[in-house]
């Protein structure tokens, strides 16, 4: 008996924006389970900016997606059908096989999640409880080494990683959190809804200014997120020692040519500042602090998490160009219905 | 009775490359010495790159000269009068009273040295022995956490501080270590004299490509003196997880508008990198590892040290626009005679 399943696969290399001819919907079958395989029902899958670098052919810390081959990425879903004890019909588990709406493949590819907190959908595992922030948490204690007292300064904010990196800063002791988004709408957010103690909207005016003027004693911490004038707004009002933890650089992903580097790389030396770039794969060890930290401020309503939902595995590379056109407020991910 | 010095007063604020008319010689008249002061005859004046900073009035980890009054630097002298017991007539001393000839200040600003090694000169204690020799070894081993087995990418390196980071390499066990400089004089001392595995001539071609030539498994250490192309040849070239201490950017010292920088940042996030700036006025916390380690390896011909040196305190400003234009091998000192 044969399963059939929707995969989006990758045909061309953009250059420059994505546009929907890149992408094509192919309709795979699947055989009967071989031994220690599993079949799962994905109930939601990720689209991640980081997603745009593996669509080019370059060296990078993952390989590229391959041409004509479904797209791989964040998802969770449940096991419908199993060979394995350890992973029965019925469990929630998260995996790598995003970009489809059924997948088969060896168990060793799964891992088994508790349910939901009350409230709360599957798809909280993809966001504030899953890789988005974990990356949000890692970036800014290991690798900005935030302390409290410290000023804090988020570029794209509103974002899934920027809105869980603003609240945990303020939770661990951040004097001022300030973040930066590309709307009148996300600027409110982030200081109603997401704790920010000032945002500003990088449309609205130099970044350097209105950091500056958000910003009047100067930042310790940098979590970046964009890139490009973010970054040397950031050079600029760092007081000295701060550091920058470099997660993306948004403004740059769809660019046809090489965009010069900050004007004020010296400010690197004479403020004795500290710029590290990471991706999230290295740090996997501190999932476990994660984990327990992150699980307890969800459960205890410190940590608010909000979603873009697109409906429908045939809407999924709409999601994507929305993310990458800053359409979402919080994580974007697609519901398979 | 007046004693009279020879000082070196900066009279206007360079734009772009100094010239000899943006300094004057002065002579200052000393009085007699007032309880707690010792008066000092230089033997050697530092002259640095860093001092270029200091000619413009900017906001920096240290204050700006002031116009009209003397210059202040690095130098070795000796008590020719004192008032204090812990430092008789004779002593050897370094301090910051540099480009003048004899200084008359409190003791609190004179530390007491001991006579420099068999066939050394006092030049040493700001040279190897010294501020360069203890900016290379805390960049090197502190800042950019070298490694054994790393590859090591030095700029700038036939300068005072580029030829110690090169040395210092070897001894802590580095695979290998390249250095650019700008001729092929100081190109064959690199490899010949100074211990490099591979050195190349920024100016025969692209650093970018000559740096991959020369390091064609890639690079995990860059010590950056240079900044500029550099730069952006080293993020082209470090592996993953790569570190690099920026400890000056002379490429842009003189430049009269902001330069670009990098056109691969994100190289930064994708392959793990941390650029680390420094200036060695943080880290005097490790002059005794570097007195102790430093020492028995110059004690012992593990180091060689090499001087450009001017004579006379009327040549300094010659001796500094050498040293901007890369005129010296090895530590630029002027001698007092």
């Amino acid at each position: 008996m044969s399963h059939t399943s929707t995969q989006i696969q990758l045909v061309s290399r953009p250059h420059g924006w994505p546009t929907p001819d890149d992408f094509r919907t192919a309709t795979v079958e699947y055989g009967d389970l071989a031994p220690g395989q599993v079949r799962v029902r994905n109930e939601f899958i990720s689209v991640d900016p980081y997603m745009r670098g593996r669509m080019i052919d370059t060296r990078s810390y993952i390989p590229p997606f391959r041409l004509d081959e479904t797209m791989t990425g964040g998802a969770v879903g449940r096991v419908v059908e199993t060979t394995v004890d350890e992973l029965p019909v019925g469990t929630l588990v998260s995996h790598q096989y995003g970009w489809r709406d059924i997948v088969q493949e060896d168990a060793a590819g799964f891992r088994a999640l508790p349910e939901p907190p009350a409230g709360a959908s599957s798809s909280v595992y993809l966001g504030v409880l899953g890789m988005t922030g974990l990356t949000a948490y890692v970036g800014l204690l290991t690798i900005a080494k935030m302390a409290p007292g410290d000023t804090v300064f988020v570029s794209g904010a509103a974002g899934a990683v920027g809105t869980a990196v603003g609240q945990i800063a303020h939770l661990k002791g951040a004097k001022r959190v300030i973040g930066s988004a590309g709307s009148a709408e996300k600027v409110a957010l982030l200081t109603d809804r997401y704790g920010f103690d000032a945002a500003f909207d990088y449309k609205d005016g130099p970044v350097r200014k209105q950091l500056r003027e958000a910003a009047p004693d100067g930042i310790d911490v940098y979590f970046d997120n964009v890139g490009g004038d973010h970054l040397e707004a950031a050079l600029d009002s760092f007081n000295d020692g701060g550091r920058a933890a470099l997660c993306g650089a948004i403004a740059q992903y769809n660019a046809t040519s090489r965009t010069p580097g900050p004007s004020n790389m010296a400010n690197i030396i004479t403020r004795g500042l500290t710029l590290t770039g990471f991706t999230i794969g290295h740090y996997f060890d501190q999932a476990a602090d994660f984990n327990r930290e992150m699980g307890a401020w969800f459960a205890d309503g410190e940590v608010v998490h909000d979603e873009t939902v697109v409906d429908g595995i045939e809407n999924s590379v709409d999601a994507f160009l929305g993310l990458m056109r800053g359409a979402n407020t919080g994580k974007m991910v697609v519901r398979i219905n």
